[in-house]
C-alpha cells in the first residue's frame, strides 16, 4: 500500500504524486504523474533517468505531463542509487559537472575498471528498486494493471534499462539510447540478447560516451524481432526533438492509449 | 503546358491524371494524384520508383492515395529510363525476376563495372527528365508552387535521387534509403555531400544489394545539418510499416500540409 508524501497539480489536468519506497534497506524515492482524476487502468510508462539527473529531471517531466494529456498514461520515475533525493546537493552539483565534462567531451569518457565495476553494483541495485516500485503502483486503482507497461531510459537509463526490461516480463515495449555494448560486458550483453520486445534505440553519431561501434553492437545483440535504431548527427545531449514525437507514436502503437487499445499500422511502407 | 492522356478517379477523393513528357528525344510516361477537386498550390511530393519497379507501382500509388487524402498532398511519379511503360511487358518482367533474385540474394548484387556504369547512364538520364516533370506540373494552378516540394525514392529511387535533389534546390527535403556509398562512386558522393536539406534515410541491416558499411557511408556522406537513419533487420524488400507512418510524419513536419504551414516540434527529447 502506497502513502503518499505529497499530490499535488502538476500542471492543469496533470497529478504528481511522491513516495517512498524501502527496498533493500535503502529508501527509494519515486514519482508518478497521472491525468488528473484519472479512474480506472492504463498504460504506464516506466522513465529512466540519466547520469547525474534525478525522478523529475526536466525531460521526464516534458514526457509525463504530455503522455498524462494526450494519452492519459501514468508515467513513473524513481532515483536511481547514488541519484537524486539519495545524495546531498552538493553530492550531485560535483556529479553534474563530472557527467557534464564527460558527455561534452570535455573530460575523458572516464570507462575504467573501476568505474565499470561501480555501474555494474548500481544496476544491480537499481534493478530491485524497479521492480519493487512497478509492484507498487500496479496496486493503484488509477493505474491498473492491463498488461501495457513501457519503459523508456537512454544513457544511464539504458546501463539500467537493459537488465531491468530483460528480467520484467511486464513490460511491453522500450525506449533505450545513447548507449552502447562494450566489447567484454558479457551480463550486459547476454540481457539485451534476451530482450524480445519491440525497441527504440536512438543514438547521437558524435557521443563522446558512447562510440559508434559500441552503439551498433547494442542494437544488433536486441533480441527483438521489431528494433528499430535512429541515429542522428551531434552529441550526447542533442538528441532531436522530432524523436520525442517518434517515441510518443512508438508508444501509442503498442500500448494504445487509456482510451483506446494498441493498433497494428496498415502496410504503407511497401516499397 | 501538359495535355493529360488521361484523368480518372482513383479511388474516392483522388484525382489520377496521366501525361507524357517529350525530353531528350525520349517520351517519360508520367502519373500525378491530387485531391479530387484540387485548387490551388499545395504540397508536392516527388517518387522515385525501384529497379524493376514503374511511375505507378503498389508502393507509390499507396502512399499518393493517402498523402492526397489526408494531407491534400500532389504526388508526381515518372517511369525511370528503360522502366515502366518504356519497356515491353516482356522486358520487365525479365527485369522483375532478375532484380528480385538479387534484392533478395538468391543472385549475387552483381554491381560489376559494366553494371555501374549503366547505372550511371540511367541516372544522367533521368535527372533531366525529373526537372522537365517538376517544371511541367508546378505550371498547373491546382499544384502550384509556393517552395514546398519533397523526394521520396530508395533503392534506385535513391541512386536517381540523390544526383537529382543536389541538382534541384526547388526540394526542400528527402526520404532515400535501401542504398550506400560504394568505394570508388566520387560523383555520387560529391552530390551527397552537396545535399543540405533535411533527409530521412532508411536502411535495412540485412539488405542483400546494400551492404551496412555503404550505407553507414552514404548517411555519414549527406551534407544536411538534420539527417536521421532509421536501421531496421532485414532484407531489401522489408521496410517495416511503421517507416511509412514516419515519412509521412516527416514531409507534415517539414512541409505542412495543403491546409497547413510546416510547423517545428516542441523540444520534447530533452533528456
Amino acid at each position: 500500500m502506497i502513502q503518499f508524501t505529497q499530490e499535488r497539480q502538476d500542471e492543469p489536468g496533470v497529478t504528481r504524486r511522491l513516495f517512498e519506497l524501502s527496498v533493500g534497506g535503502e529508501t527509494v524515492p519515486a514519482a508518478l504523474w497521472t491525468p488528473e482524476g484519472a479512474k480506472g487502468p492504463r498504460p504506464l510508462i516506466l522513465m529512466g533517468h540519466g547520469g547525474s539527473q534525478h525522478k523529475k529531471t526536466a525531460g521526464i517531466v516534458a514526457r509525463a505531463r504530455i503522455y498524462a494529456k494526450k494519452f492519459g498514461y501514468a508515467t513513473l520515475a524513481i532515483d536511481a542509487p547514488g541519484h537524486g533525493d539519495r545524495i546531498s546537493r552538493e553530492q550531485a552539483e560535483a556529479m553534474a559537472r563530472d557527467v557534464g565534462a564527460r558527455v561534452t567531451g570535455q573530460a575523458p569518457a572516464g570507462f575504467t575498471p573501476e568505474r565499470l565495476k561501480q555501474m555494474a553494483q548500481r544496476t544491480a541495485q537499481a534493478v530491485p528498486e524497479w521492480k519493487a516500485a512497478l509492484d507498487a503502483v500496479l496496486s493503484l486503482d488509477f493505474v491498473g494493471d492491463d498488461g501495457r507497461i513501457g519503459y523508456w531510459g537512454v544513457s544511464m537509463g539504458t546501463a539500467i534499462g537493459v537488465p531491468f526490461v530483460a528480467q520484467e516480463p511486464r513490460i511491453k515495449c522500450a525506449v533505450f539510447g545513447l548507449a552502447g555494448l562494450r566489447p567484454g560486458a558479457a551480463e550486459f550483453e547476454a540481457a539485451a540478447r534476451s530482450i524480445t520486445i519491440p525497441v527504440e534505440f536512438v543514438f547521437q553519431w558524435d557521443d563522446a560516451v558512447a562510440p559508434r561501434e559500441h552503439g551498433i553492437a547494442l542494437f544488433e545483440a536486441f533480441g527483438s524481432a521489431e528494433k528499430t535504431m535512429h541515429i542522428n548527427p551531434g552529441g550526447h545531449m542533442g538528441i532531436p526533438p522530432f524523436e520525442g514525437a517518434s517515441w510518443e507514436r512508438f508508444y501509442v502503437r503498442h500500448l494504445g492509449t487509456a482510451e483506446t487499445a494498441a493498433k497494428a499500422l496498415e502496410p504503407m511502407a511497401t516499397v
